[in-house]
């Protein structure tokens, strides 16, 4: 198990789940200051925050938002630079890190349909979800093997990931999860905290 | 210079200044999240977090309620027992932190009217504030060296003090702080952050 | 079908739960804020604000605290004195609200156990809940004939009360209001919203 | 004098002046929240909520995007439909309240430079400011009396107001306001709170 801060916008009433048009300055704070909070509950409980991932909105913003991207970079680096970025590959956000020195972990998404460009086709959209577990396992296995992911329309795109992300919330998450980590130690990779790897 | 984490409730609109009644579980994380939040804000910074002292109404109900105290000390042993709580001397506070093995550091207010029992007199009251500069160098003088202070009706009380606290928007704050520190200084005392002492 | 104001204090953290000692001026204003808001949706939605309930802490403390009971009733009567206010029977604020020339309506709690004062058993006291459904309808109605309620160490206190209030959380909630309801209309109590009734 | 609801985005971090992407029923929500609660004070201080006008990035974005336009419409239409909605000129704000039957009135800012779209020059762009005080005057006169205003650039544009705004935070504010109502009397327009107009 590894912890992830996932930093997001000062905005409670809205779940962090609104874009909000930062200053960039009160952006990189704002994300400092969840990061150490975090950090004095994981000193307490015996550990540390070993990465970080933006949430919500800031998450969407940050992959095409190069000022807020590049918030999100200098919060890390000026708190840790050793401390690796999940973040959406091929994104805004994965380049201005990468260009910075950090470390990035690309996150794939298992049971998300992606569109040409390598984002996800909205919830609100058809083909936003795919259903069946054998298909989504059988996308985490690609993306992790093969880097790349099949859209909506049927083309293949890349989408090289370190980490897979199911939602707790999905029903049958802790089923799916299973499916997932046995396909991928069928496709002979291992399944650790990408944390706990010799990165970079 | 060292830097404090002043920690309070969670009440933004009432500036941590009407007591609550808090869980008491919940206060112990608001300070923690409070003191983490500020600690990374101290390392980008080039620093740390060097004491811990109550904010407003916490400090107030802390000084004279077990429970509130209580959780204060907790939040400072489970982060860093090392860290120094600044309090009112005599206060249970200082009691309890005493007995935790936490070094306590009393704090002395030199412009403040004293009760009979060692808690300020109210700022709705007469004799709450020190108006003469001379004064307020001698009483610091005094808590410094001598550890008491004079009351508002004329008694004195044990008051030992390792830090004197003056307000920056008290008109003449700054030059008010010079002569305190002259004085000390003419006493024979150095002034210096606490948190650079040989304590304990 | 009538709507109620169940105002509280601001503390969105702690859902209102938590006492906090407030300005009373300021705490006339935040419930002025909130019955002000709660009424333009009213207006919206085709009603308006029938009565006005205080919330969580300061339910509680209304009930006993001069200076809270009298901010509430500051406030309803400068919106509306003709406005009435629900709270416990022979309460601080329930004294208060009369003396001010409110309408008071009081309130029982058919699934709690009180106590020889007329306050409730703390929640976390055994006897804080009456679990079975016939006791809960007999209490009701006792409450609305007699005006009277057993406690919990057997003793009989006067509890008159305008309204009954069963949580919306309570397993079984549904059924428990259909049966309180049937033990009324079999008392020959009708059961209407009282802000229709022919008041004082 | 007249009382405005001026409503905004739900950032009090932000004081209202971040861009927010908001769901657009939530929008219409909290300004209305904002509304009653602001006429709940008018109530008791013995007045009433004149009109609306939007706060901030709101009053921005809602001059440009259709969407968050249409929120304010639509909170205005439920709440009262005869309020007067204050905003931009030819702005997108101004052109849905009117389609909706609301009553519209321009605003000019009578110390704000003006770009060739009628938007005004950003505060961190030269130009933005009005430093000569008759020019200010000037350029109220003219707004009011011809419905125009020269650009940065030289050019003129319709700028037809029927309100002219004068931040109070400006130095020499209150002698800015007597000479801009005296040059308005001098043209021959009389003063008075637009909420008492014959409008419409």
């Amino acid at each position: 198990m590894a912890i992830g801060a996932q930093v997001g916008y000062r905005d409670l009433a809205g779940f962090g789940r609104r874009r909000i048009d930062y200053d960039l300055g009160e952006l990189r704070d704002d994300i400092l200051y969840q990061v150490g909070a975090l950090e004095a509950f994981c000193r307490v409980a015996g550990g540390q925050v070993d990465y970080v991932k933006p949430h919500g909105a800031l998450y969407n913003t940050a992959a095409v938002d190069e000022g807020q991207a590049s918030a999100v970079v200098a919060a890390v680096r000026a708190y840790d630079p050793a401390l690796p970025v999940l973040c959406q590959p091929g994104s805004v956000l994965a380049r201005l890190a990468a260009v910075a020195g950090l470390t990035v972990v690309g996150e794939g998404f298992a049971d998300r349909g992606y569109r040409a460009d390598g984002t996800l086709v909205p919830r609100t959209a058809d083909g936003a979800i795919v259903d069946s577990p054998d298909q989504v396992v059988a996308r985490a296995v690609r993306m992790v093997t093969a880097g790349e992911v099949e859209t909506a329309d049927g083309t293949v795109v890349p989408c090289p990931v370190g980490s897979i992300c199911l939602h707790g919330d999905t029903p049958g998450a802790v089923d799916l999860a299973a499916r997932v980590r046995a396909g991928l130690l069928g496709a002979g990779r291992a399944v650790a905290p990408f944390v706990a790897w010799p990165l970079g």
